[in-house]
């Protein structure tokens, strides 16, 4: 037994106060504001008293606080009923446990903790304490255990009357929400850090400190030669993280519905999970800053996830209990998701195209947490399918619940076995005939903790020894809400799928991956009230007809957009079968930006081997910097498609490291390879816009394009920055074949409603001047800008 | 009834011979040379019977003929028997069919076919009977149903002897091997070319005569607004090709032990049903010059097939049949494959990363045919995983036999009902209760033939119709033996892996993708003589060592390009983490395929985004011909990974249409771009080779390197063409962070072996010039070029 409890120091010397970070030992107070609440009742004092026992013989010395708003004489009792309750860790004897107890309730007070000078109060006692005990500070730890609207307030009385002396460590411990949104979470991130520094600041996940999610890194840096072939693209097939709920949000509405289940559980748990198996590994594990630059970097690799990349939906009953719990009348509805589907993608080459799924809801069918990478099937079965070859291949991080109950790394026997270095850790081969994740338990190797902790005691212990990595920094809180803020207000007025809950879902809430979006597999859609369903835009078909004389193809923007790629992909196939090469010049501009996703997701076929990209027009700013229409062109379009390097022609408005100066020749070096490859200098097809002020490729009003005459590019000024630009001219445009006009929006309908009756005016109106001599020009409208 | 023979005329009026050929109606002189053969006994003459059944009403007469070897006296008993035997087709009345025969009979006769001379008594004997009965003739056709060597002397003949009368086409029909290889074949083309036109060949595969490959091209354009959205490799995971036979060749070894399965069923059945698959839809299925470009096409996409794109087996009872069929003694050993399972990609956009497995053998434990799509899993199921939308989703070409027995086109409900319009086809949703490759027959749409056909019957009536577009065009031929002719090359000293036969194979020939190659999945090899087995290079370790005062790296090739690629990686990580930016320096030359290779395939961690590309050297050529370096670079690494655009800096060899013009200030512009991007114009990678001269770069012997001072990049001259070449220059080189010399392969050991002893002396040997003044110097040899 002694051996026992000398292993235990040691480990825990390691990992303690006097570790890593060289803190010499000394007194720690720790005060937990909201000292008798539910979440400190719970788990808090549970885990401090651990805490407490893992280290009273490490050197350092302890007072607890419990704090809050009550008066003392009222929340004494109460508090020491909670103190009372904590139990010993499992190997720690009965009688070392009751005086443990004894000391641990000896060492903890109530202090009422509301105005300024009660937090004085407190400063002024742990400093007497100190000065009657002679001991030497350590540091200061406050458990902000209170509804995030008073942190701000809380930490500023910290910051003015309750720091620890000289040479000691503060540390302040918050708890989620960390705001509803990007900008709420810099709001409090800022003024959280005119208070405190953000070392001194421990944002908790407590998904962080369950410990299959803590493993998941030494997991992946245990086993990396033989992840390392497999964990990329080319070897997964997708990756789930799930967290399902059987519950429902019954006397939890007033938060819940503010919130809902993406703010709950999916900005923080599963983008955390997401993280954790998609991040570069550390070289050193346990340097906290590397950790958590790795991680960061991968949110900046996270593609946009929009109204395509999620699926929401709400339990049956979910509008009576907010009806109920906030007094509202029968027609009021809530559109708060309680179940959402979100695709997400990493934008790096290791994880490219690889879809991860997030998912989570209540009400649903069982209560279960897991991350599962599925890897693709990689073997051809000759015969005797039932091999275990010929099963599916994963990795399930089993965060607990569930079929099988308890908190699990799982490896299907047909990938590799892993090696356990870690003695908190083992491989269990004897467990109850159960199936996970489709595959029976015997089909998998199974690393289990050789003891089960509870997630806020790993936590605690993990603040005292100052590990950050496993607390949410600001940046990584800000990234976080960068990547959900965008598809949050997407959704802000979307309707959610109703679901009956339980069982009774059946399949209504399966989604289903269409390239990199996703919808409900099934179309049934239970709208619960009829005036809540607005007129479908697919309800419309594409309508034709004629405008300024040329032909017209009118649509709302997303039929349109899918028109003219389908137009552009027919061009370029008939360019390709009669001359083997088809040549496009698209113009810039956010318009495009739609058809250029709509090529390059929808379009495998498109001949892009065979095709020549051009620029109808260019700013005169270095080809890699943010406004170029080239680099637009190149991130939103080039990027994703197979096209060779030499079929593609950025107008040459750098040379000699100067801007679209005539006599670098720029203008005429564009203009003779067209001529050199465009038969004719004839494209096939030119993609242009129109702007607001009736401007085309970069061709703008007042000035005057005659004087171009045969020449094929200009340089022209524009009214707007960056001024100078190189552009097409009309001699150019109009020898093309075809000539789209794209416009969208409702903002360019007052100068469709002009164009469509003015005359030809090119000096006034330059998009007038787009009429193709032996070529067709075709308008295509979106709706709002055709009708407004 | 009488409605349906109609309907059966009408159908054959726009297929027959007086079709869309518009050839008129007129008689038919049929020659089966090898009339009285098996494949004539077996399907041959009841083809042609049927052909005469369908056509009897059609205007056209008829005259067959059976041709052999054999004097007529001993073969027309044979002959006669034959004949006697061939079946109406079911719906033909007794007593009609009774009538077609004996009318079959009469026109029928036997003719000896060996000399010149019998050949044109067979001409005159045609031209005669057309004369008596005042007949127009319409055309001849020959079925070739003799051993290949025999083809070119046989249409030599028919050339010289007997083509029919001017106006009436020739049609000779031929049975595979068409040759053993790409040049025997061409051999072969050429040989018959000289006697017969192209479109006067008739090569067929009698796969193209299934019902269920025919359907292949109609199936997909039926279903194309199905197809359209899903065939691509967004979609598909993987598709497999499979003719599993449970025969052994036993009585047939001196035939097949000469090909091997790939040569027996590869080369030809399974590669025409892949093409069939794969092929861009032609616009009208009716145009056989269309269906044929279109399949053409996709040969040229398809990706090398090499030694690591194959496994091959050999049955174990395979030696001791060869030893008894061939006369051979106890330890004569065949290498001959039995078995091959073949990995196939093709580099279009549309299908680029889908495995393609090409999969067959004798022995093993079922006989079966079939082409299965398998699509990616795209639903993720909340619960209820047995719903239908949770299963695998599938489409399957079953050829025949298998569990089903009969052939059928079978869809996955979860996929789409395909449509039916063709009468030929019909769907059954009754069957006996079986499972087809996972998924019980129900989960299925199901399409069977109407009627199910021979498939000689089939192909012998698109002969009649010309259509070609069933048949093997010489290009579509010599197409094919340039995929397989490399991989059968590579592996012909390969030793197959010995399979005991049928069920007991259990495991053993089960195969691993891993990334574009396969491989057994289990790693048992049974070798049944221990004198084949040569010392594996990968019982060698990765050696270090100096050479010429700098570091030494050697291994043999494989693992030293391994080496290469990760040390590159190491560089590019660590540069990115320091500076932000990696410059990578590459140069020209075959031996770094296999690097761009590794790179391209096995690092995906690679931090392209952050890398420049730079070219070491360059040929003065346009930069879109093969020879040049950047073309190289382009094609075998730049187009397989995700580098920005504005990352890649080609050498300007081509400046105002001119080729490395001093004047035109390509060298400067380069240099230029070089200082202005690369800190201190130092790179952090320099790849290098050496040439068979010492040259390196395009730093070659005798020129004054000197002269090129502080400049960093020069034209120089190459005693090779092409002779002009911009280079850089020693000092851009020496001012590298790290320069690596890669030089592999026996033919570089006598160079490598002078060079460890010369001094430095770069006028005579330019690679001694190579010498980092700050950096590091890294030989990578190969033991072939460092051991000879």
């Amino acid at each position: 037994m002694l051996g026992c409890v000398v292993l235990l120091l040691v480990t825990l010397c390691t990992q303690g106060g006097n570790g890593e970070d060289g803190q010499t030992p000394g007194h720690v107070s720790v005060v937990i504001v909201g000292g008798t609440g539910d979440l400190a009742k719970k788990y808090l004092w549970q885990g401090f008293f651990h805490l407490y026992v893992n280290h009273v013989s490490s050197g350092n010395t302890f007072s607890f606080y419990g704090g809050g708003l009550t008066p003392a004489d009222k929340a004494k009792p109460v508090f020491f009923e909670i103190l009372k309750a904590v139990n010993c860790p499992k190997d720690v004897s009965q009688e070392r446990c009751a005086l443990l107890k004894e000391q641990f309730l000896r060492l903890s007070e109530y202090q009422q903790l509301k105005t300024i000078e009660e937090y004085q109060d407190l400063s002024k006692h742990i400093e007497q304490q100190l000065q009657q005990e002679g001991l030497s500070e350590a540091g200061r730890l406050f458990y902000l255990s209170v509804p995030a609207f008073a942190y701000a307030d809380i930490a500023e009385k910290i910051n003015s009357s309750c720091r620890p002396t000289s040479g000691a460590w503060l540390r302040v411990v918050l708890e989620k929400p960390f705001g509803h949104d990007f900008r709420s979470a810099q709001v409090l991130a800022s003024q959280l850090g005119s208070s405190l520094k953000d070392e001194e600041m421990y944002r908790i996940d407590h998904y962080l400190g369950k410990q299959v999610v803590a493993k998941i890194l030494p997991f992946r840096i245990e086993n990396k030669k033989f992840l390392d072939p497999i964990w990329n693209k080319h070897h997964i097939e997708r990756v789930e993280i799930v967290l399902k709920e059987t519950l429902d949000v019954k006397g939890r509405i007033p938060f819940y519905d503010q919130y809902g289940v993406i703010r709950d559980v999916m900005q923080n748990h599963l983008t955390e999970v997401m993280t954790l198996l998609t991040m570069r590994l550390p070289v050193n594990l346990s340097s906290s800053e590397e950790v958590l630059q790795n991680k960061l970097h991968i949110f900046s690799s996270i593609l946009p996830v929009g109204k395509n990349q999620a699926v929401i939906g709400q339990y049956q009953e979910y509008t009576t209990q907010v009806q109920q719990e906030l007094n509202k009348t029968k027609d009021h509805i809530s559109i708060t998701p309680t179940f959402a589907a979100v695709l997400a993608h990493i934008d790096e080459a290791q994880f490219e195209g690889v879809p991860i799924l997030l998912i989570s809801g209540k009400k649903l069918d069982e209560r279960v947490g897991y991350a599962r990478i599925v890897f693709k099937n990689d073997i051809f079965c000759l015969q005797n399918h039932n091999s275990i070859h010929c099963k599916p291949k994963q990795i399930v991080f089993y965060f607990g619940h569930g079929s099988l109950q308890y908190p699990a790394i799982l490896v299907s026997k047909n990938l590799f076995k892993p090696v356990s270095k870690d003695s908190e850790w083992k491989e269990v081969t004897e467990h109850k005939d159960v199936s996970i994740l489709g595959l029976p338990i015997s089909d998998y190797y199974v690393q289990i903790p050789t003891e089960q902790r509870e997630a806020y005691s790993e936590l605690i212990s993990y603040i005292f020894a100052g590990r950050k990595d496993s607390f949410i920094s600001t940046e990584n809180l800000l990234a976080s809400w960068g990547m959900w803020t965008p598809l949050l207000s997407s959704i802000a007025s979307s309707f959610p799928r109703i679901y009956p809950g339980g069982a009774d879902n059946g399949d209504l809430l399966n989604v289903r991956l269409i390239g990199k979006e996703i919808s409900y597999n099934s179309e049934v859609v239970i709208i619960n009230n009829d005036q809540m369903g607005g007129t479908s835009a697919n309800g419309f078909q594409v309508m034709q007809g004629k405008f300024r004389g040329a032909d017209l193809v009118s649509a709302w923007a997303e039929e349109l957009v899918e028109r003219l790629a389908a137009d552009l992909q027919g061009a370029a196939e008939k360019a390709v079968l009669e001359s083997g090469v088809f040549h496009l010049a698209l113009s810039g501009g956010s318009t495009p930006l739609a058809l250029f996703h709509r090529l390059a997701l929808h379009h495998f076929s498109f001949p892009w081997r065979d095709t020549h990209v051009w620029m109808a027009d260019e700013r005169c700013v270095p080809v890699t910097e943010f406004e170029s229409n080239f680099q637009n062109l190149h991130d939103h379009l080039l990027q994703h498609v197979r096209i060779p390097y030499y079929n593609i022609h950025p107008m040459p408005v750098q040379l000699n490291e100067r801007l679209c100066v005539e006599e670098d020749g720029g203008r005429l070096l564009y203009e003779k390879e067209i001529r050199k490859l465009v038969n004719g200098s004839s494209f096939h097809f030119v993609l242009l816009g129109v702007g607001y002020d009736g401007h085309t490729a970069s061709l703008f009003p007042g000035s005057k394009t005659d004087k171009h005459g045969e020449s094929l590019v200009a340089l022209t000024e524009s009214p707007v920055k960056p001024h100078q630009r190189m552009s097409l001219t009309f001699s150019a445009i109009n020898r093309a074949h075809e000539v789209a006009l794209l416009v969208m929006g409702k903002g360019k309908h007052e100068l469709i409603t002009q164009l469509s009756r003015v005359e030809d005016n090119p000096e006034k109106w330059p998009v007038t001047g787009v009429k193709p001599s032996d070529g067709r020009l075709v308008w295509y409208l979106d709706y709002d800008a055709l009708l407004g």
